[in-house]
């Protein structure tokens, strides 16, 4: 059982637009234990487009297409589909009323080109689109003798005339298999269902109508569930090689390694019948991580840094504040990202030049004199400063080389000090980042946020 | 003349993974002229490897292949290549020693498997990469009598043993067209050129190595030059209401017009033999878009509100400072990505609980009694107690509710203000955005800078 994914559009194929829709589909059916062998994108060119549903239709089980179902004469995906089996368009009265209320609740005259978009090609099923005007299209082909491609017409189909159908003839998540006797799909029979190239309106038409659907006629090999655990403090190959048995390939479930910004993430996805399995799978899986990696691990799925430590200040009922040179607010912005932010995050400093962490953060300009502004005595004076300033329980602070310009031997382009200043005590910590201006800023944020976070875990 | 895009990987066809090369080399292809019909993406699999690059090499005139060109297992282009054109893959010592070299500089030993990277199918072209141990491949294939592909050798190739290779055999910009008489190619012949799947290794390869050799070659039907005019302050229609007579399809060159995040961008798009004569084309048009727009007209291609704002104060030697609550320290944090920024940036104070507005912004607490905090008066208090303390020319300020929670009627979720103050004055804007937490607080950040912006462009 293999699928293929089909994105129409020459707004594709000429790299004006990024497709994204294959990689959400990709994802869906890895969820549902269908697996993808090939993404196709086309051109809006009829030519083009009937000789790529020929080729997906001879090597894929199940082809999902996206896009051409507009309105307009670069929308071809009817049309094509239509060719590929050697049938006409014709007309179906429920998607056109439906296309007419969509303009009339709008208040807005519908273009004689939409009607259009309720023609489908013979033998084929409309799936409605409740959140635009086009309809999606569910065709099941077989070969025919001399190498053509022939519609399979469900019973649905064939009795009666489309043109006078009715909502039975719309597709329903429990409607049955297509194939007329009810028989288990036939492999090399192949299924061909287009969706708008929307992404709302696609994802909207997948999980409502398409999923359910390929799950109820047995196309899902089980479900696919994923679980990711991030970490930061050490590099990619230091956390790898404390975890070597459970990354290794071939390995159930499997566990990848991915780093993003200095931030790494290890994915645990598991293949089950239920959900419930491939959950308890995960688990035993997830502990030995979290045992393993210990205060590396900050959060699972999609949480950050700034999520961590927002959370454990507002079960400890207690605020931070900020004091920034090279991450110029991007601290302060990070912990402003949390929902309910305000309950912990007082506010910050963004001391960009020397004049101000003086001012501002009472940094003693000697201090500065005698170690310059990147260094750990100045870090943890801004930090210092910073909480009795602003009367914070804790204060973080930056300071750093960003470039691309100003580096030397001694103090490289990269080199970022974060500190921490706390009800009795500083401390502060260093690192040399590789990167662009923007990275080098982003990673000595996180280094800011992570060492708080680590003082919370402990203290 | 038309080309096919192949990228190789089950991270991609699973989902893992977002394919960006494709788009980009379209981009890149478009450039020089040549339409992208297809991009195809197929899982690590031979023989679903073999048959796509056979189904490519039929119906395009060029083939661009990325991925599937490392060590492992997985990677399988170049024995998809070789049986693809039913030929051995044969050893290329120079490439050989590049890898061991490379392997060398790291001090690290040369794991057996690496030797694969120096095996080619027979009668193609190695592409030295200088960034990693994975060379490119340039091949040359053309149909033979029974529908099977055959490799088009050339002088170079049929000039000695390949295992003997030296440096001539490697490609090189100014080597010469492979068709063996000079002639040019002809197009049922099909050029594939794989290329490493690590973005930053093929983006080198192909700029320094393949697109040259393209152009060289006479794969070129002329160049495409792009021009993106970036505005702020008004929206998407209100934009395209005034350039109707531009954007309208099938003019040359092409307008067309995006919004991202409140910014609305023109692209221009010109077509011609030469890049000189495709600007040529552009200027009359940028001009009419700069004279209709005006001011809402902040910079062009990457440039982003704050680079306009740097420029200005750079050049007038004058200082800016942020005062932010909503934004929590973006306004600041986007000064601080442009490089140099410490020349006009001194600093800011982040806000975010009332108090601190209050100490270190010198807001009168009875303002906030009176007007709340989501109010003109304390936007502007904030903006002016911090061009104060701060000492700066200019101050700028952000107050208003990025919820999810804590709207009411009276001051709904999206609500926001941006306050300027000046030596000699102070104003402030507000705006009801619609849109996520994130947006909400992106938007505010660049309604504070655009504030700022067309200030200076009056005073």
């Amino acid at each position: 059982m293999k699928a293929e994914i089909i994105s129409v559009g020459s707004e594709l194929t000429s790299g004006q637009n990024l497709d994204t829709n294959s990689q959400w589909l990709s994802q869906r059916l890895a969820e549902i234990g269908i697996a993808v062998g090939w993404h196709t994108t086309v051109a809006d060119d009829l030519e083009d487009n009937v000789a790529a549903f020929r080729i997906a239709a001879e090597r894929a089980d199940l082809v999902l297409i996206t896009g051409g179902l507009g309105p307009t004469q670069d929308d071809l995906t009817r049309e094509a589909l239509a060719q590929m089996a050697g049938v006409e368009l014709v007309f179906h009265a429920p998607s056109f009323e439906h296309i007419q209320q969509l303009f009339a609740r709008r208040h807005r005259a519908m273009p004689d080109r939409n009607r259009v978009q309720a023609m489908f090609p013979a033998g084929s099923e409309p799936i409605p689109n409740p959140h635009g005007t086009a309809p999606g299209i569910w065709m099941n082909v077989r070969p025919g003798v001399s190498g053509e491609w022939l519609v399979m017409s469900g019973p649905e189909q064939e009795s009666g005339d489309r043109s006078q159908g009715s909502m039975k003839n719309w597709l329903t998540p429990d409607s049955r298999p297509l194939t007329p006797d009810g028989s288990p799909l036939i492999t090399h029979h192949s299924l061909l269902v287009a969706m708008p190239g929307v992404p709302s309106e696609m994802f909207a038409m997948f999980e409502k109508q398409v999923r359910p659907r390929l799950v109820a006629m047995g196309f899902s090999g089980g479900v696919v569930v994923q679980r990711k655990i991030n970490c930061f403090g050490a590099g990619e190959s230091a956390i790898e090689e404390k975890l070597m048995d459970l990354t290794r390939r071939g390995q159930s479930p499997e566990v990848g390694i991915t780093a993003s910004d200095a931030t790494i993430s290890l994915r645990i996805l598991a293949r089950a019948n239920t959900a419930e399995e491939a959950k308890a799978q995960i688990e035993p899986v997830e502990k030995t991580i979290r045992e393993r990696l210990g205060s590396f691990v900050f959060g699972a799925d999609e949480e950050e840094l700034q999520d961590a430590v927002i959370a454990i200040l507002k079960a400890r009922r207690q605020t931070v504040a900020t004091a920034e040179s090279v991450t110029a607010g991007l601290v302060a912005r990070r912990l402003g990202l949390v929902p309910g932010a305000s309950a912990c995050l007082l506010g910050g400093v963004v001391a960009y030049d020397a004049r101000i962490k003086v001012e501002l953060l009472d940094v003693p300009p000697s201090l500065i004199e005698e170690h310059g502004v990147i260094s750990a005595p100045v870090v943890e004076a801004m930090a210092v400063g910073c909480r009795s300033r602003l009367g914070a329980d804790f204060a973080i602070s930056t300071v750093g080389l960003a470039g691309p310009g100003g580096g030397s031997s001694d103090k490289p382009v990269g080199l970022a000090f974060a500190g921490l200043a706390w009800d009795g005590g500083v401390r502060s910590q260093s690192f040399n980042w590789l990167g662009t201006r923007e990275e080098i800023q982003s990673r000595t944020a996180k280094m800011a946020l992570n060492l708080l976070r680590l003082h919370l875990l402990t203290k």
